[in-house]
């Protein structure tokens, strides 16, 4: 073994006073807030290039672009990618309650403006099913189905199809400036909250949403878009309703092509190796099913909802509406900050795999643009989707150069090729959408490894996913976050306490239950303190102190001082014989009261103080990584509880910060003092030892001694 | 000095395995949540009959009441309370929007039906002046003084103040429905998150509201309540904008009374040693007012708003209007968790001071019960006033008993006496209010002293404060709730890293920059975690180790793989005679690399790795007190990177906790064992000396044996 060697030390025992001295410290001078703000603000002439750089990274990629290595792998992921885009815009823009032209926008002004302004080199920017539903949540509340729209006088003059737009592009819009303003404030630390849990659970949860909101279209029936809490039970309770009104074409087309797509994505993924490149089998899907409809006339012969009239071309930008604004603010924040946190992990990805850096601020500012640039062509939130960006990288995309080639097939399809697509029909659309959320929806499955693994991130997931399934999605997330955030507050709250004691033959403290052979010295408790302390759990931490040592200090002191009004009663009729039989030191002050009493000794027989067996308490701090004003307070009261019924209070291997804090709030008095404190338990236990060993031996002489002396003052003052 | 001993230390060097091997270990069996569900619900006499006495703590007290020493000190204290609590309802009413009989029925009935339930013997229950307002705000809110009343069906045939009381008993109700609910389901701890910080800020904010809301009173103005965010900045514009036309009379009597009550009371403070009671100068202030107003009959002559006609008796209970439940749904569980939160803070100061314990769940149960039971009856939500129970206390209560004289006080005046208030003007009333809130508003003053010594907690007292300025007290409250819990993620999120270096002499390990003589070790970095790893600063710490030690362990590694493609090409072309010259160790494995190389060897001349210094990475996981899953998998992720690159990773001091987690989360595999694992840092240097020492010494003789064997098999297989 090659852990058999000796652990041999011989060095004065510390405290940290002593130690302190020993050891001379440097006085660092750390930096204010106003420092940091200087630095921040500090600008050169290298500086200001650097950002220059930084805000347009195209320049960057492109003077070292490599034309003959790179291009053609460019070119053909591209055109893959494309045909990817261009099918999941027209399919997510029926998550978006938008006609599928404003899919193929989607798919072509957002990946414009990131060309310029991305950091990700791998990334397909364009519809995310998430993010486009999110948007269709906005659309169908302010302008629904079979209802009068929102009282907004933008809407006046639209169709319901131009003031659904408006929507979509306001909230897109909206969320741009978000994203756009917290890449300016550099706060794009803010993802960090979205941990891979409640990420995992809020996907599933936009699964169970997306297989919903396509349910109608697979059916073939009308059902209206409801928005808001519990949207989805009334939109279930309505399909249910009629369910029986089914378009008998649209079921059995759908449930042909899910099954097909499904079995031909198993196959592939079961002899991925052996393929040269994935079966587009939703593209031949597509344009099969495009035939067939144009043949048999699947619209008019079986009244199939389809695609129909496709815009060509572009049309004319578009101002958002600030009355969207207005009414859509709440939603479009979670907007931005999905559309971002998905943007961000994905790209994360592929840049550790490719070796190169992004910028998570740069980033914002990317998608801010793109948004704004997108909304005001009529295209909604863009973001990107996992599935895309594996075309597009795995197809041999080296650059954005792939995203640009990308946009533009979806733009030669907008201009000349839209009317092939009109007569799909949607439950096509919905097939393909419903059969591509097998992934996210397997993610029910981590419930069961969270459970076993742990049980706050599996509440964490659950808590995500079912109030994002029933309150919304932005709902959703906000609670998840919340009961995200209080896992943290309750992982630090309720620790598991210990008493520790000595590992026999050597200066190791464990938990005392743990281990078979293990010294515990009588009349001491070390007791470890596992968390940090803060408002919420030093309660708790006084409760489980007090249940360790077995006893109130509180209580025993208020006994005590009962008990010293009887002696003092007692003394005053009996004089000086009691106290020579009963006490070792005993003085009168001021206000009368005998001085000190030794109550572990025999007390007079009417007098019953519970003895209390401690004499040092050692505090191991270890593991405290701050300490808040109510945890001081609360701290300093109970450790004065503790010496103020003699018992010595020790603190072990406190970090230097949370000491220095201590220093500054006035922690320290006349009770509490810098000598408590020990660098590790081992110094204060044999601080411990040698402190009660001299007494033990030494103590009958000395309090006789004293006591003489005592008796001796006191017969003058009387 | 006492800390001048010896530490000496001889025992084995342990590895985490070892020292497991050397100390047997209990196999401690924890309870499962079933065990912890089975012994909640298990059920015997025993514990039958004190539920049974828990659920009624007047049996409890009764039965050991002193009727000779405490009997007298109780009435006393009942009638010097009576006559506060009557006060404070006629004033607090008007704070609930309310006429002011019904103030004098919230010092009722709450008050009996907690002088059965509560377990606390000092406090006195009754209105609040914080509730009263926020009870105040939804009465406002659904009842407005120029405007048509809330569309709820109850409110027909109702006249404006009984719809309000409609209203306040509604909410009362709902309250204590939701407090009841709460001692039930015993999660009386919630109130552990309102911290004194969180409290101090409220209450200021709270002060400033009610300073506000009684405004209107002493100057004699008529403006409408105004609820909801950015009320109190309408209001104050609608008070500006009214000024002018002030009632003289209302301006000169309570600027009179402000300032008479300030100078008795700042008088009476500082003598008071000297007096025997407090001066009731409030009482006193009341009664002259109501004269000289009766006298000069002030309602007529000066038009000043007295406070008119009392209900004479008590009027029929009257039930809660669902349909109130269904407004104020959100706004009752604030004031449901203030009531008690600042009841219960108030008990346990008294119950510290006198020794007996309160029961937090059981004050739930208490209060929830009193509030349902008074809003039957038209009372308002009742909690305590810290000052009326500080005058029940110092005047000598020992027990409830206290509180049903004040009660009984309170009937008496709403039976018989209550006409003699009649002539009372509401300016008075408002004045008395504005000078008690002194105290409230001094906490001001905190702001300085919390920036000073802790800036989260300056930011949660602000943001608390201005948001339930802002915002209205119950919107204010969670958004300060939610700051908060923010501050404790945020402590550990990003907490101050350091790297350690060995004190001379010592087995002692501190930070670097903090010492003069420090020694570090080379090619060694000991990288201290103080603060648990989680979701939100996993990658902050990664970001951090790198930073420390210098280099990223992944760039490293594609930086080596690239050389070792370049020297496979150069090994081809030249064979064996490379490989002697430059490579300690040397090998094929079945894709034809090189198995091993010493890349801080002296490489072929065009190829250049950067080196790496460092054999040896020691994390210090003293203070990591929990992991969650996503730490867990990014700590993996960045010790494999540091693996592979060759650097041994150790990890010191983790506690057994979370060593029994990884292990059940599979964290271990054949990169990642548990020999990493060292009881202390010193342990785990300990070993780096033996191992890197031998090496050095006898790493020629083995690199050199391996070559050769190594070679043969290459020779083999070639």
């Amino acid at each position: 073994m090659t852990c058999r060697k000796q652990y041999v030390v011989a060095r004065p025992a510390y405290c940290e006073d002593s130690f302190a001295e020993e050891h001379e410290k440097f006085s660092r001078l750390h930096k204010t807030m106003l420092d940091h703000v200087k630095d921040y603000l500090t600008c050169d002439k290298k500086r200001m290039k650097n950002v220059a750089l930084s805000l347009l990274p195209v320049v960057g990629w492109m003077r070292t672009y490599r034309i003959r290595e790179w291009m053609l792998g460019d070119v053909v992921s591209g055109v893959s990618t494309g045909l990817v885009a261009i099918m999941q815009g027209l399919a997510f823009s029926l998550l978006a309650s938008l006609p599928p032209s404003y899919g193929l926008y989607t798919a072509f002004f957002p990946a414009l403006a990131y060309f310029f302004l991305g950091t990700s080199r791998h990334i397909s920017v364009g519809s995310f099913p998430v993010l486009s539903l999110m948007v269709g949540a906005v659309v169908t509340r302010l302008v629904p189905e079979n209802a009068p729209p929102a009282n907004i006088t933008d809407f006046e003059g639209l169709t319901q199809d131009h003031q659904r737009v408006l929507v979509a592009s306001s909230v897109t819009f909206l969320m741009g400036i978000f994203q756009l303003a917290m890449g300016v404030l550099r706060v794009g630390f803010v993802v960090v909250y979205l941990s891979d849990t409640l990420v995992s659970g809020f996907t599933t949860a936009a699964a169970v949403h997306i297989l919903v909101s396509q349910l109608k279209f697979v059916l073939g029936l009308n059902v209206p878009g409801i928005s808001g809490p519990l949207s989805i039970i009334y939109t279930l309770e309505k399909i249910f309703g009629q369910m029986a009104s089914s378009n008998v074409c649209d079921v059995v087309m759908s449930s042909v092509i899910m099954v097909v797509v499904f079995i031909v994505k198993e196959l592939s993924e079961r002899y991925k190796a052996k393929l040269p490149v994935p079966i587009p089998v939703e593209v031949i899907t597509t344009v099969v099913a495009c035939s067939v409809s144009y043949g048999f006339n699947f619209e008019k012969t079986y009244e199939v909802e389809v695609v129909g009239q496709m815009i060509s071309g572009y049309e004319s930008p578009i101002a958002p509406s600030v009355e969207v604004f207005q009414e859509s603010a709440m939603e479009a924040f979670p907007i931005a900050i999905v559309g971002f946190a998905v943007a961000f992990s994905v790209a994360k990805v592929y840049s550790i795999k490719h070796d190169y850096t992004i910028d998570g601020n740069q980033e914002l500012i990317a998608f801010g643009v793109s948004n704004i640039f997108g909304a005001s062509f009529r295209s909604f939130a863009a973001s990107t989707a996992l599935s895309r960006t594996a075309v597009q990288e795995s197809s041999g995309g080296k650059t954005q150069i792939a995203g640009l080639i990308s946009a533009m097939m979806a733009m030669i399809v907008t201009v000349a090729l839209g009317f092939l697509l009109e007569p799909l029909p949607k439950s096509v659309l919905g097939a393909l959408v419903i059969v591509n959320l097998k992934g996210m929806l397997m993610q029910l499955r981590e419930i069961s490894h969270l459970w076993r693994r742990d049980k706050f991130e599996c509440v964490v997931w659950v808590g995500t996913c079912l109030s994002a399934i029933l309150l919304g999605l932005d709902l959703g997330l906000a609670v998840g976050l919340g009961v995200e955030l209080l896992t943290v507050v309750f992982r630090t709250q309720f620790p598991r306490c210990s008493v520790l004691a000595n590992i026999p033959g050597t200066d190791l403290y464990k938990d005392r239950k743990d281990y078979l052979h293990i010294l515990e010295p009588k009349g001491v408790k070390i007791f470890r303190i596992p968390s940090p302390i803060f408002f919420a759990n030093i309660e708790f931490f006084r409760d489980k102190l007090l249940e360790a040592v077995g006893f109130n200090p509180l209580r025993i002191l208020r006994k005590r001082n009962k008990a010293l009004k009887k002696m003092k009663n007692l003394f005053e009729k009996q004089g000086d014989t009691m106290m020579e039989e009963n006490m070792d030191m005993f003085s009168k002050d001021p206000k009368g009261f005998p001085f000190h009493v030794d109550w572990n000794a025999e007390l007079p027989a009417n007098i019953s103080v519970p003895k209390v067996g401690l004499h040092s308490l050692i505090l191991d701090f270890s593991a405290v990584s701050f300490l808040d004003i109510s945890a001081l307070k609360g701290l300093k009261m109970a450790l004065k509880e503790f010496i103020r019924v003699d018992v010595d209070v020790y603190i072990a291997s406190c970090d230097a910060c949370i000491l220095d804090k201590l220093k500054s709030c006035t922690f320290f008095d006349d009770d509490v003092h810098t000598s408590m404190f020990y660098p590790t338990i081992h110094d204060a236990m044999l601080h411990v030892f040698n402190k009660h060993n001299t007494e033990t031996r030494t103590k009958w002489v000395v309090s006789k001694k004293q006591n003489k002396t005592k008796q001796n003052k006191d017969t003058t003052l009387l």
